[in-house]
């Protein structure tokens, strides 16, 4: 049986005047908290160790922590993010259980991961985290609180980033461009690899600050400025991840900085000193 | 590319006074055109065609159109009921497909079925149904109609009949079953089994009946004799599709009858008059 796997953490420096990289650990952290309060280690331990080392074997993404910082900058609480973000982290990391499922039409593309308990209780476990992560959404809903019309709308936001428009549609499509990569004109890679990031990290991080803007009580305006924001963030964290798609490095990192200016334009509408607490999140080290 | 998969159907003659088969059958034929209306065969093909023929390759569940009488039977409308049964059809499908996918330490212990997309399509398509299921029930859920509680609490619902503690753990022990019936000691087998058809097929119909009866505004006493009844229902179709755990035929259908008479019991405080249209379902022959 593995112990509990922690997630890889890359510090940086912060820049004085944003959000720290420590600031960005400590919504990592209480995310970490929330989800293992979230998931028991009780009974059946066939299905509940497997989930949780699957929720944390997977690499750090980003976007449960936009979720959170968007929903602080229109004026929310933490908390009221906190669920949505721990969803986000789930059904994401079972989409990663998935991507490293050996299957037999698929040669081994990706890099090799540990598979300490095998292909079926693997494939079962991620059908399982999907639910939960669904489950604890839907649950925070408190109909006497007034918060149902917003959860609901966060949940439909997650099921469309997550399925077979966005997140499966990428890893479609990264499963082709992985296979294709030797063959291939570079304008078709470069192609094929920007869309692979566009639904499995833009969409996702999209998904994400709207549905903390959204969970915050913010205005569709800003909603929809911190969607923009979103999306270019994940462009960056999969571009700067996992390569601009055969591009030269030089020209790679034109278009990086090319989505950070975009990124932060779309926060133009937000009052200037409370922004850069989300901004700082482009100059983070930690890893996607 | 397989053209579209019509599900099969058992007809049998109605009793006089119950909801006739062929009343089932409407309610059947209702949730499949709301679901064909609601997948589109658009853009991207590489995606939508698979989850069509899946969506309706998988043997026909009586699930949902219980849904769909429950909610009738405490007085709400079909359309009340109908994106929680497409949810809960489609969902479902989605376990199917993935209970089918052939994987390298799974032996071939269930039936073979066809096969028309591929491993890594079938289980990314599952993968996608599952949050399309999601989609179809969250967005209808309508703030400004007042019934955002009630979609919330179906989508919690569904989330527990179908994660780690309901459909995925059954989908387990069935594999553990299958793969050790000729072991085993009789009362083992029997054990495995009955747990097996709770988790995968008690459950599943106890949701959907509860669902139903949540959306159709019943009572909480209502909503808890519809999820009993429907756990009964569930248990029924388990057993005579699938057999008693290796019990002998005239035990097994002992239990059966059993289990049908515990159904009944469980509607006792409904409105007699009404409640035939309901527990028809207990001796039709649809296919479980």
């Amino acid at each position: 049986r593995p112990s509990a796997v922690r997630m890889p953490v890359v510090m940086t420096v912060a820049k004085p005047g944003t959000r720290s990289s420590s600031q960005w650990q400590a919504i990592h952290a209480d995310i970490e908290a929330h989800l293992k309060k979230a998931i028991p280690v009780n009974p059946p331990p066939v299905v509940l160790e497997p989930m949780h080392h699957l929720t944390f074997a997977a690499p750090r993404s980003t976007a449960p922590a936009l979720c959170v910082a968007a929903c602080e900058l229109v004026g929310g609480s933490r908390d009221q993010a906190m669920p949505a973000a721990a969803a986000l982290h789930i059904i994401r990391a079972a989409a990663v259980a998935h991507e490293n499922l050996p299957l037999t039409d698929r040669p081994a593309i990706r890099p090799p991961v540990a598979h300490p308990f095998g292909p079926n209780v693997e494939l079962m476990t991620g059908d399982g985290m999907v639910p939960f992560g669904f489950e604890l959404l839907a649950g925070s809903g408190d109909p006497a609180g007034g918060n149902s019309g917003r959860v609901l709308r966060a949940i439909v936001e997650i099921t469309r980033a997550v399925g077979s428009q966005g997140m499966v549609h990428g890893q479609y499509r990264e499963v082709e461009y992985l296979l294709s990569r030797v063959q291939g004109s570079r304008d078709d890679q470069e192609w094929a690899a920007d869309h692979v990031w566009a639904k499995k990290e833009g969409d996702l991080h999209a998904c994400a600050a709207a549905c903390g803007a959204i969970l915050g009580g913010g205005t569709e305006e800003e909603i929809e400025g911190l969607r923009r924001y979103g999306f270019y963030v994940g462009m960056v964290r999969g571009m700067t991840a996992h390569g601009g798609g055969g591009r030269e490095d030089r020209w790679s990192n034109a278009v990086v900085e090319d989505m950070k200016k975009l990124a932060r334009k779309a926060l133009a509408g937000f009052d200037a000193g409370k922004v850069e607490a989300v901004a700082s999140i482009l100059d983070c080290g930690i890893e996607s």
